[in-house]
């Protein structure tokens, strides 16, 4: 790994104006404050001294932040100026196609040379580590995309970095793991016989497919056993939301020079929350401030619907209980999701600020079955060119049903958050083209 | 397929003014004629219309053309503009981590949809063919990248598509296949058993691993047996080095704009000529009537070195010898190289126009060899975070050794050609990344 670790410094290069400057907090703009975390042993409101065995400092203090706006380091913003401002695309042949006459945008997160939005805050977090002095960072992985962006960040900022991957993910995306391999990481299917935690799991059930919250239990069990090492997590936190920010705000400034004065509707995909929170909270924040109107609705999978069924309670984040506890909508840290395609958006809960938004009323979800996502993701390909991830068809279902059912007014601005493209998911597909294939 | 042709007419939207307006036609400057393509039944200069059985009337007249510039329909820049003018990043990173003080600038054609050059002809002869009422196209394949973007295009403009693609790649690359069938189009390995031509090479080895030259064969002949069909070739000929010119003239302005007066070196990677032509010919344009001094370096694998082994003579570009004698450089249409994993790199031949330029000495070919490409992406990948595709890190290579031995100046100027990112070429990196982890 040897003079890799040159990132930490600014290269002091011309970045130009349209990467954002600042990370925008919707902590600040809350009518009401998220409820606190709580320390998992005692049920006490969790301090910030009692996360720093997990997360950079700098992290934590994200974490607990109520500041509007927290300033992106330059060798942050050096990284993000390789694909930020990801571009804003008007659909102009997928309107065409339907008919519509809505005015359909997509913010497109593919263009990261990982291929989805997670770059935004695996780079933030392996740099904040590499400043402190951390060397290794572990994580969980659903679909891989999260994975390969830390492996990513983690080669720029020179750190090792170990993946514990979801399973079902795992066995069925081996693109995924050579990608991390081919940034330098280390993957291994999860539950796995190197930690207690995943052993534990494997005694309990030795075929089991793997779920977010059990790769969660391992990740953090090896970080806290190795020297200098910490854990990052890629969605759920408040620090990850927060660095997500930088979708939304370029994504509203991008309607304006298109000349929009506002989206009316903001369709995102919701696992974990990170892209519909990056998303989304930027608008919503014009809409607590400003009196904007943005309609922002989370897409989430029918087979894995923590905000459309769950309750709003607090839950631990992973299986072994290792994580604070949250309060967020949740079916339950032991819900083990179907191994549906997009493994992304296999959380068994909600990122708690997506989760308070929802409580009150600043959002709407819904959720869509695996047929409809994977078919309009085909309908999308089809004239847009980009075949999204199976977590971004959720998103574009919700919006294609949006407009075919006549609720889309003429003119209406309605933005898609494309969180990523889905070519190494295309075995996801496969059983959509065969189903075309048969009624042809 | 219905309501799916919807393309051909312009949709009439503001193009940023950055998207090219004119392809760049180096038939207008070469100081002689290229050779012309001969009949391959009478050895005669064929003539334009012996030619349209195959391809639409407007690509057989650019194929002959001799117009400097060539306008781009509205509707083919239409599409382009989804991801034109393509990125030119600087590789800040990659820069500091060689310790050179040489400029090293990447233009990334990997954004595309389909995450290569490929597109930018596939559109073009989608279009051109739509508009004249062809129904369907065929074509050969061999990373599965001109496959993949010929597929992209044919769904765009309501054709069919049927894509013959090199049995190692289909083979090796199942994700490539389902990527087409992702768009809506038929893939076949090759040689197959449902063209005469097929059966016949299947006939003499029944385990050949395919080249492209017998996948062309296939693919023509099944355009030639159908009703309504064309067929497409994704390299070699003029009007598709024409369709890449968009690549070099976007970089001549993105140089401007950074404040480069002239590219020093251009390094691209050269199987059939398409991304090379593309990239170079533009800057050589600006050596030939602009008095420009850009040194182009052709890299081309050790393993199919046509232009540092080949000989400069008439040949055929498949097989079958079903397409006309092209004067070219070649290592003889019989030949069938070993089944490199840069797929789109594996061709007998080389483009006239391309083998022209190094006929004249207007460009300098090299032979870069396989573990030294892997070596160069790897390294690539983890500075930059954009894992090339194989056929790129052929450039990369060639730029990476320029400056490793100490040949390239303080402040000289170094474009590489990245004709696309290797995310569904990942198993071709894995004999790299074992060597690596057996050497830790």
């Amino acid at each position: 790994m040897a003079n890799r670790n040159v990132l930490t410094e600014a290269l002091d290069y011309a970045i130009p104006s349209t990467v954002p400057t600042h990370w925008y907090n919707i902590a600040a703009d809350f009518p009401e404050p998220v409820a606190p975390a709580l320390n998992p042993q005692t049920h006490e409101p969790a301090k910030p001294e009692e996360l720093e065995p997990l997360f950079a400092k700098a992290l934590v203090e994200q974490e607990f932040s109520t500041e509007r706006w927290i300033e992106i380091p330059t060798p942050v913003r050096e990284v993000y100026s390789s694909w930020r401002p990801s571009p804003l695309f008007r659909a102009h042949r997928l309107e065409k196609q339907l008919g519509t006459k809505a005015k359909i945008y997509y913010k497109y997160e593919g263009v990261s040379p990982a291929g989805s939005h997670k770059p935004n805050s695996a780079v933030a977090q392996a740099y904040f580590n590499a400043v402190e002095g951390t060397t290794k960072l572990t994580t969980e992985t659903g679909a891989g995309q999260w994975g390969a962006s830390l492996a990513m960040a983690s080669a720029m900022f020179g750190l090792e970095c170990e993946v514990f991957q979801v399973r079902s993910s795992y066995d069925e995306k081996p693109y995924r793991r050579m990608q991390m391999e081919a940034y330098g990481a280390t993957c291994h299917p999860s539950p796995s016989d190197i930690t207690e935690a995943g052993r534990a799991m494997l005694k309990e059930d030795p075929d089991t497919t793997g779920s977010l919250g059990m790769a969660i239990s391992e990740a953090i069990e090896v970080a806290v056993k190795s020297d200098n090492a910490h854990y990052a997590l890629g969605s759920v936190l408040n620090h990850v939301i927060l660095h997500q920010s930088v979708i939304g705000l370029e994504a509203i400034e991008q309607l304006k020079e298109a000349g929009e004065e506002q989206a009316d509707i903001v369709f995102g995909c919701a696992g974990g929350g990170s892209n519909l929170g990056g998303l989304a909270f930027p608008f919503m924040g014009l809409n607590l401030r400003e009196g904007a109107s943005t309609r922002i609705v989370a897409c989430e999978p029918a087979a894995c619907p923590s905000m459309t069924q769950g309750e709003f309670r607090y839950d631990y984040g992973d299986v072994a209980h290792l994580t604070p506890l949250l309060k967020m909508y949740t079916l339950g840290n032991e819900f083990v999701p179907p191994a549906i395609h997009a493994g992304g958006l296999r959380f068994h809960g909600m990122s708690p600020m997506v989760s308070h938004a929802k409580h009150l009323g600043l959002l709407d979800s819904i959720a869509v079955d695996e047929n409809t996502t994977f078919s309009a993701g085909l309908e999308f390909a089809r004239a847009e060119g980009i075949i999204p991830a199976p977590e971004s068809t959720h998103a574009v279902a919700g919006a294609l049903n949006y407009v075919k059912s006549g609720e889309a007014r003429d003119g209406e601005v309605i933005v898609i958050g494309l969180s990523g493209n889905g070519v190494l998911d295309l075995p996801a597909y496969g059983r959509e083209i065969e189903r075309e294939r048969n009624q042809k």
